[in-house]
């Protein structure tokens, strides 16, 4: 028997509402497989549509930073939030897009130690304090991404995708939401290796 | 000059799109007035529906946990993480839901020695574990909500505004939004008495 | 039944020393009620008779720090340390003394957001460091008083202001002593408005 | 040139108000020496009789704690506050009042190592929540120490000790108060092999 | 160019010692490339020996815990202590050991959702408090190693592992030790589908 | 009967092997007593040796540190990690060694206010950091070494000497190690008075 990939219902998808299947199914599609997350959150379907909704508008955005920097935010921060399936998951999209095996495991672990440019350094401090001590967040903090040459609405970006997955740590942490074994291997074997 | 409601850029309400100025009228037909959390977020219109959607569908659900009870999880953790417009503008309407003049400060500043029913205690103890150690969260702690009475339908909903709050926290905290003035004394004076 | 004021004994007015109920009797005749925090300690003279005495000593003092910079101490620092009772009563005393309905709130909650001029927030930064890490002061701490144009007299009250309060917080919520009524809204409504 | 002994102004004997200097002299014959604390606070006289008054009604007090269990909470909650001052006069003091050279450094690094009976780690255990917790502390933390044989009254004694210290540490912390050399010495060496 | 393994010198082989050279060239021999942690620390000979003799007693010590068991230690405590090093290179003997390839990342992120038993997640227990609050360990926790099986020697096993390991994350994060790229896929493949 | 020095078993003498019985009789000549932590070690000769190789490689170095400093900085760090055996162990060491019999207690429970020069505190800065933050160590706090005139490496002796009593510290608290009574007067009389 399969662990079970949530402490809370998990729906089939016979059962589902049209436009929650066929985002699912789209998924399934792209990826070979379903990502935990939509089986989990799909006994909400409100709560399912707001959430990708939301996770789209922020990470699948054009322009501004790119989408390996936007999966790097979301490591780094789920690392410090000790969440499983975003850090091993969001591990796995980050590999790929940045085409970099080595670098999700490093980011999750330890920011500071990792291969960084001063940029990305910049762009993961603010983010690490919006998601740990959001309170404490003041002009300076704002001035150090300016130096670091980002404009003010990256600044809303990074921090935005600091804080939409503190949601989304906690409702993993809480539901006990279990990550693919798929993405464990993700991105780690170079293409022309394979 | 009035004190800036974000340190990001605010729109005025003819430049939005129609579906959020709409929301916006309506929110203000209601309220008498527009609380400045729209305002601030609407300068992301895809952010600002998916903030809202997520919001509702789990502020507004039909049945469960009662609308004072959803507030006053948002009242203790948005004071668990120093959140100047969540604690202020969530307190009035928890004051008005909860028609108790007292209960949102005392629950905003300590919420083990409010003036709490046992099963709201309980209710406050996960809430506040999901925001702050959500990486803790195990067995024992839905056990000690079924002992208060809570459906694990209801454990999520806890849950999950604990988790959609420190989203809305962190994004007030890192952008500066300030609480419109009229929520400081909103359900403070007992109807019979004004 | 009224909810208790203090989990200890609380005498009756008539049992007190006669300097203990003069005390106590003055304070009715000022505010309209008797601070619970009088009742609560009053089951032991001696420390009351200090308590006040040092209170006066640090509250009441003429010069230096207006009244309304000595309340502002305290909201901050008890909202620091979680105390329902010095949040309430002296927000109630702070917004009274500055003739500002908002400011009590917003400082409880955080004072990084709250309405400040640069010497207001000098002058709470060394509070709370002297409240949450007096170990940590050094002398770069005092120079950044001196910086805002405060004495050393005048930091060594806001450091003892603080350090009473450490104190008075600590018994106030050993003995989950309650706020009255009274406070919620005192200072709240404009005399004009009234 | 001696070290400071704060950095706050320590005025001369005979600067001071004759009752602060009587109760100086009284000190300095029994002990045979000035303890610091006393010229470090006499710049305020106002709040050394109040300092003092408060001390004496919670170190003095006949019945109740032993003197030396008084002393033990204070240098229990001392060394958590890292307070130089409180650790080594009140270590001094309680080497002489418990008869045990090795107790005070025992207690000052880590209580739970120390030789103690159950009585004084249930004692010890509510000291430390009042210092490090007092939000937190709850019927049961009185509870246990009805368990240990303790009476209300004592509890009273016990955690207002730990909130008068916590005052007292951050004073000396925030004044970068000295204890005198004599204190180090005093209580190590068993009366007859000296 | 490679990047630095170190912040501090890095000997050539050739230089060293013939028995810090002949265990480098015994561990190259065995594993295929040399560790980066026998580079980093060959600069203080003595040091090396002594560290590599401690770790080879505590981790390849025949008897008591598995070797997967010791090496699952080490990935939770370095994860809570953010050592990349540790969590890298370890948890790729972890890998290889458990013949598991997603039991590292899931005990490097939270140990709490890994897929444990409760003899391992009892183990696990008491090595972080070891590892982050060691100054509490008490009897209690003993008592929970007993009732999960292990006896005081494997006890002893368990916190001496985190013990070495809090030295050891030290060593590696105050230098800037840096994992060889080999560690990262290591025990990710299972033999049969390579 | 005496209390017992470890929760672990502790051999005696004539069943050691040599080169252990050796090696504590050593420094039973030398020190006039058995310091506990040989005995509580030598249930496990393996780690003993390595334990004592790696001791003596750091803190017995010719060169560089002082053996004052080294003992400076086991006694702060010990003191921050609630390490009573290295506290006072150490400590009697250091008064020896530093020929200052306050300089122990002061560097125990704050060295920010301890009788130090510039050099000794930003030594004991690093090892702090080491000691409870060695993730966040960067190049910043290597150039405070460089600026206090630590040569590279110097700064890895002070780096390594709060790493191994990382080690040390949590051994000790684990198996509840205790101070021989010896220590605590060490150092506290000077010769010439004795």
């Amino acid at each position: 028997m399969p662990a079970a990939i949530s402490r809370f219902p998990v729906p089939e998808l016979k059962d589902l509402a049209p436009d929650v299947r066929s985002r699912i199914l789209a998924v399934q599609e792209k990826a070979g497989f379903v990502p935990n997350v939509f089986l989990a959150l799909a006994h909400r379907p409100d709560e399912f549509r707001a959430f990708f909704a939301y996770h789209d508008a922020l990470m699948e955005k054009e322009g501004g930073l790119t989408k390996a920097e936007r999966e790097m935010i979301v490591v780094a921060t789920s690392g410090a939030n000790q969440c499983q399936y975003c850090v091993v998951a969001h591990g796995a999209i980050l590999r790929v897009r940045a085409r970099n095996p080595l670098i999700a495991d490093q980011v999750a672990v330890n920011y500071r130690k990792a291969d960084l440019s001063s940029r990305e350094r910049a762009m993961l401090e603010f983010a690490m304090k919006v998601a740990l001590a959001a309170h404490e967040v003041s002009e300076a903090d704002y001035q150090a991404l300016d130096k670091a040459g980002f404009s003010r609405d990256e600044a809303w970006d990074i921090g935005a995708i600091a804080a939409f997955f503190a949601l989304s740590n906690r409702l993993a942490n809480m539901s006990s939401m279990r990550p693919n074994d798929e993405f464990y291997l993700m991105g780690r074997v170079p293409k022309d290796k394979k």
